[in-house]
């Protein structure tokens, strides 16, 4: 069970914002949201009261909710009932309610608010990701061990990649690494039709196709039901292999990316490589409490700019991203975004992925991904495998 | 790219009931849906007026949207635009206009509303999951061909198991397998907050663990954050290994379970298997074109009494599902529903997953899952590998 200090104070945080807000209650209904809340993921819903306590309304399983939640539990056949037992708990019914306005759909919406017909519904995304982006020392001692699994699992790469394999095969090998170092193998994305299946296996002109997903890589994939990712293509001496993967253990997430070659990499592709190396250093030197991700960004563009290489970073033509870093925690994409326009600060504990790529239409993707902690004056590295291209011999 | 005949027919019957209920246009946002109704599944929401054809307004990645979707593309960079586009191409906003309740969250649905202020939102999603449970020539061949896939994969299962190995072992050594048949790896389902990582490899006790999904089996899982399917324990031998996996091939889904043993099962385990196997074969003799779903749960129920099982029918105490089958398709929860209520009838070339399993809490769970077709007159088994239970030499 989830230590109750631990999650008394993630829910005190967000109660702040809550009275800030003079919102009466918050039903988590979202599953990550709800395990970061209760400790459970289990069919329930979290009934968070402005002050006090909150109460978990459990579907199924009550009994596993009851091993795995250390708040008071109610089992409930249908969430109608809500109601009725918080009149007996002597709770009276919010006249504004918060909901997860980002991720719940409108028939859950509307089945709330037929639930609690006179409460005016309000938006508590916000509050959640801005809670969520702190991470605690139990969260951040999570997030390393997903940094040294994931270590372990890269450590395999060299002796998996192979002339005329195919992308899936590649990708299929290493995702039984990860399995058997208990990878949970969901991804958890909160943007809306965003996914992600372990990540990405990228190589040569297929590695250089964009995807739907809001970020810099996309992959051929298998076809039109599944663009994104590894596809069917062979591996070849001289093109890049860039794998883009994310390890999630315990439920915590890091987001890596390394550059792999059989033989050598061309001169320009080196060059583009050695610049996000060079973007890296460049931004993680200037990363503490107080500096703004927009500045963060603004160096990447720059860095770029100056090696001539604009045009292809974080992706090509219309399908550029327009961030070179991502929050990331239980979900890939939490704040902060290291984007123009994003001017909060950074904070101590927050942790963050930061992701220079170059994308050159018909050869490939380059770049480095890791994912790092705001320390009190700087920041540390969570995913700890090496950095340097790695050459796989012909 | 997608044949336009086949889509002009998906989107003529949804139009159909569009125009029953006087809505005048119909945005799909949704990557499945866009996917059935467009052909792709890039960033992109697809306008289909009541009448005429649908445009695609594409975001990301416009170059990938037109190799696979033959409707009318307009690249924007926000959907904002959209009325504009529309006036432009001679189509005047919707008066009344439906979207995806059951799956777009409330932010997005509040968007679109900002964009199309003078329309009357109405839910959709009924028509849509009307329309898809009918499956075309076209998806029946690819179901089938998923289908076989999972054969070929399930073959492997009798050399994977092994005593003393962990369940998630054994379960990434069958994911590895699956993946190079190109198997898609993420399984798609419409309930929110459902999920599934290919599917379940269930052992002894720890498979007779409830889950927070709408289903018949859970798992121990990986932990609180991850409490469903295969965990660490290890297999033994006299203990039902049951493996209910989801196979998904050019985005189409078949589900199936089978039995394994490794040495026998206790005398009562093989008993309710054989039941398990009873019902399926009562269930499928009635099934034909207009036999109502809730006839078809009254016979397992029936079944399930005389062998004085009822009380392990599809899961134990409070945690039982209330259900012995549901369609499947692009996602795992399709109409029809096999349950107490569904009184809609079959129709011809309906895809069903029929799944009675008996749950022993401490034993574990012993069942049978294919995935059938509703032909003219009959059933026809579209998940072609043996149900028997299968029998490892200790």
């Amino acid at each position: 069970m989830m230590d109750k200090v631990e999650l008394k104070g993630r829910v005190a945080r967000l109660q702040d914002k809550m009275q800030e807000s003079e919102c009466q209650a918050f039903i988590i209904i979202q599953n990550v949201d709800l395990y970061y809340f209760s400790g459970t993921m289990q069919n329930a819903q979290l009934y968070i009261p402005a002050a006090g306590e909150p109460v978990l309304f459990c579907r199924k399983s009550y009994q596993r909710a009851l091993e795995e939640c250390p708040w008071p539990i109610i089992q409930v056949g249908s969430f109608k009932t809500m109601p009725r037992h918080l009149g007996d708990l002597g709770l009276e019914a919010p006249s504004r309610l918060a909901l997860e306005y980002d991720v719940l759909p409108v028939a859950n919406f509307l089945g709330v608010k037929k639930i609690f017909p006179h409460a005016k519904t309000m938006d508590g995304s916000p509050w959640i990701k801005s809670v969520r982006a702190l991470k605690s020392p139990y969260e951040i001692a999570l997030l390393k061990n997903a940094g040294q699994k994931m270590a372990e699992v890269f450590s395999r790469v060299a002796s998996i990649i192979r002339t005329g394999k195919s992308e899936i095969a590649c990708a299929a090998e290493l995702e039984v690494e990860a399995r058997k170092t208990l990878h949970e193998g969901i991804i958890r994305l909160r943007g809306y039709n965003q996914s992600l299946f372990f990540g990405h296996f990228l190589s040569g002109a297929s590695g250089a196709l964009p995807s739907f997903n809001d970020g810099a890589t996309g992959g051929a994939g298998l076809g039109a039901f599944f663009p994104q990712g590894c596809s069917e293509k062979t591996l070849a001496p001289g093109e890049p292999i860039a794998l883009d993967y994310v390890g999630i253990y315990n439920g915590y997430q890091v987001d890596q990316t390394r550059t792999f070659v059989i033989g050598s990499l061309p001169e320009a592709l080196y060059k583009a490589y050695q610049v996000t190396l060079e973007i890296q250093d460049a931004v993680i030197k200037q990363v503490k409490p107080g500096i703004a991700p927009s500045q963060l960004w603004d160096t990447a563009v720059s860095i770029a700019a100056q090696n001539e290489l604009l045009d292809h970073l974080q992706g090509y033509g219309s399908d550029q991203a327009k961030f070179v870093g991502h929050g990331i925690g239980l979900e890939v994409d939490e704040p902060p975004v290291l984007a123009r326009g994003f001017d909060a600060p950074l904070l101590e504990n927050m942790v963050f992925a930061l992701e220079p790529k170059f994308v050159f239409p018909g050869l490939g993707m380059v770049g480095i991904e890791n994912t790092w902690l705001v320390t009190a004056d700087s920041a540390e590295k969570i995913t700890v495998f090496p950095d340097e291209l790695i050459q796989i011999p012909e």
